[in-house]
């Protein structure tokens, strides 16, 4: 997508060897790009939430495993590499689905090829990653023409979003905004109601900013309103990411994403999530049982960054001294809620048979024959 | 209830003629007080929520008219004073309630007996209004200790709570707040998830001040929150007040109420709205067709207010220039979402019948049998 115009990818390698991301901390108020050189710093972008998105901080970790070898290309090293990524966010299904990848590709080789061998690996991950967000846009975009028919062509279609699975999730397009990028791209009149998203405020930072860039119009709003503007007929459909997706369909989102698709289905308005498959968890069944939720520091709710009226960053605390706060950074989504999930592969059910009608192959690999 | 120790209430008349006010959105970084010396001063304390709570408008409304009447006791004055109060906050059912209750009581009265009249009036309301509270606080308190024995006395009692309906809402005690002040005072384990209650921060700024200073456990949490808790059996039961409550149990209270009330639906958990009965507006059925929900200053959404390390209290910017936003006050709980009401005369259900039940005034001044 662009930024001032520029055709830009979220994360890119730079010719002296160090990886190039943009420090999405900075936005709304500044654009501003890092290189990460180190392992350890790799690892603190995704931490530090520098770089974030499932399939970003997937791409982030395979470059971070590119930069530990470039100091040490040994078994252990690898294998030290992927255990510290791994623990730097664990609720991102993807970002394991990418360690392992690395890891599978770099083991068998002889160490003095896994250097070359993990560049080319990582920057294949990422090629992938945007042909499957252009996969899930085109398949969506079907969802929002036959919303916009079925509004008989008048007015605008307003699609609902939480949080950012824009581009700035991923590598390029985004999951959940791919379609609507299509949508506006085509001329189809889209209006895009984004979620704030507290504590971290992705929605208003991240998402708006985004869209903006790319012309889309939005309006943003606390994350309280939804329920209110789906009771008043004010969202045509709900399309948000995943981080991680059971087998059966239930999906680990942002904080917050179950009670939008509760409104939804108490207002009948339809709430489809967009995934690469990637972020499917086919060894789970009950998202709400078996899915760890991060807790996050507390300083993400009673801090606020924001832009003072002389231009100046500053965090500011909004919660009383001594009053003890929780911070859950996801939320599962039942299957039941969810009307569709919106894959590479094209729309499904968020069944079990669903998703084996598309991934035919997890049927036989997991021996399952759906439910 | 208690600020640092004292009791003290919302609201109250000085020795010189003006009204005491907390000036509430100081909170909770500091505590602020202000003298109102002029009609004008009082609503422009309701419009800028200084007072904010359905009753305390109702409070500061009434007294807004003594000040009023203090320059010009004529029938002009008075009806000038009240057109203008009743502008400040167009949901607020018992802003109409008081002033409508001040211009009966003094319409009749020569000019020159108005102003003590309407002093003792106002100070009645007052008093009514803590009378009020403290009966909600009492039957409310019966569900708190019901559910401290379905929990075999194990453990805490959670409770949820959305926006501030406590005693800076009310004259004193507050509506939904009522019951736990009581479950404390009489030692039950009581704690209170606080939504902060975007986009002003109601909860995290006023409810967990009001809670820290009467020393009641409490936890602030993310909008978002809520569903997730609930899914994990972390809430016992939610107690929200109410702005208006329709004759049949709608009630529009603050933003993200809706959502609130859904999740609890999904997972079991009863869901009990508090309400002084006159935030029941007789004349109104269906809540979400016909209730008026105010559309509030975008500022409120974009620009975040809170301390800086050095203790100044600053504003930031939160979302991008050139984001269009929306911000939306209130929302419609449908009845059906309602477990029970906590009204000062008892707990009923959220129909008409149960309400009539209460109120059986009502059934013979509306001619209405319920349903």
């Amino acid at each position: 997508m662009k930024v001032h115009g520029k055709a830009t990818r979220s994360i890119w390698t730079e010719p002296d060897g160090s990886v190039g991301i943009i420090d999405q901390t900075h936005l709304p108020h500044a654009f501003v790009t890092l290189r990460l050189t180190t392992l350890e710093e790799a690892a603190h972008a995704i931490r530090a939430m520098q770089v974030r998105g499932a399939p970003l901080i997937g791409a982030t970790a395979a470059y971070g495993v590119c930069l530990a070898l470039r100091v040490d290309a040994s078994q252990g090293a690898l294998e030290r590499a992927c255990a510290l990524l791994q623990a730097t966010r664990p609720t991102a299904v993807n970002l394991k689905w990418a360690l392992d990848g690395m890891r599978r590709a770099l083991h068998p080789l002889p160490p003095a090829e896994r250097l070359a061998a993990a560049w080319a690996h990582a920057a294949a991950l990422c090629d992938e990653d945007v042909a499957i967000n252009q996969a899930i846009g085109r398949h969506g975009l079907t969802l929002i023409r036959e919303a916009w028919e079925r509004k008989g062509r008048e007015g605008r279609v307003n699609v609902l979003t939480h949080c950012n699975a824009g581009w700035l999730a991923t590598v390029d397009w985004g999951t959940a905004l791919a379609p609507l990028y299509l949508a506006r791209d085509e001329g189809l009149p889209v209006h895009v109601w984004v979620d704030e998203t507290r504590p971290r405020n992705q929605g208003a930072s991240l998402t708006a900013w985004e869209l903006g860039q790319h012309g889309v119009p939005h309006t943003v709003i606390a994350d309280n309103v939804g329920g209110h503007l789906m009771q008043h007929g004010e969202v045509d459909l709900c399309i948000v990411g995943t981080d991680r997706t059971t087998a059966r369909g239930d999906v680990a989102n942002k904080i917050g994403t179950y009670l939008k698709a509760l409104a939804a289905r108490d207002n009948g308005v339809p709430f489809y999530v967009a995934l690469p498959s990637p972020t499917i968890d086919w060894t789970l069944e009950d998202g709400v049982r078996d899915i760890p939720i991060e807790q996050r520091d507390g300083r993400e709710l009673t801090d606020v960054s924001g832009r003072l009226a002389s231009g100046e960053v500053v965090t500011v605390r909004v919660t009383p001294e001594g009053s003890p706060v929780a911070n859950y950074g996801f939320d599962v989504t039942p299957a039941r809620l969810v009307t569709a999930l919106i894959t590479e592969r094209g729309v499904c059910p968020a069944t079990s048979e669903g998703l084996l009608s598309l991934f035919p192959e997890r049927r036989e690999l997991t021996g399952r024959t759906g439910t």
